[in-house]
């Protein structure tokens, strides 16, 4: 699915908790947003998304933003995630349906968008 | 990796939120404890384990017990995880030794004790 991290790191696990909270940054080092939770699918177990709150810079009345979890790679030096997702990918994504969390459509439209290995 | 539905559900995710203090049934419908918090490899970017706390019953000073994540389903009509593993089965379980988290061969052995599909 992922190859996050070329070898196994010294601290190979993360807690949830320890996800919650935790900065995610563009390649240039820019802060994009934080963690607010991760989004389990139910059916194969797997992180499909990270909820990313920001401060309001999208200005689209968006207080969250589905992150495909295959996108986002942990940093120890950062201590924190980075995404080769750029903020002007995020201004233009495709806006969410009512019942997007239920369309497999818009979800493989969506996983394309941003290039990410579709979690399902 | 897992099949804990049949068919996708009509809520196919759940937030990382909710799965936190979750309770945690045995095929019996006997409360076992309830999720601390979810334990995720690096590496693969896939849940590993579920730490579960409970209510003493132990007796081994353990304040918590990791489950291996593919040996729980959730079920919506309990609004919690069901296990197939037993209080027989968490009693007698492997001890965890100081560096179990970075010691693959004990994981094989704990999955293989709990008779999971590993997560690596």
């Amino acid at each position: 699915m992922m190859d996050q991290f070329a070898t196994r790191p010294a601290r190979p696990h993360i807690s949830s908790r320890d996800v919650t909270g935790t900065a995610v940054y563009s390649p240039s080092g820019e802060k994009l947003g934080h963690i607010e939770e991760l989004i389990i699918d139910k059916l194969s177990g797997r992180i499909a998304y990270a909820e990313m709150g920001f401060g309001g810079f999208l200005g689209l009345g968006e207080e969250y933003h589905p992150i495909p979890w295959s996108k986002l790679s942990y940093d120890v030096e950062l201590d924190g995630f980075v995404t080769d997702i750029t903020k002007e990918q995020l201004d233009a994504a495709p806006k969410r349906t009512e019942d997007w969390r239920t369309d497999r459509r818009w979800e493989q439209d969506y996983f394309t968008y941003y290039g990410a290995v579709p979690y399902w």
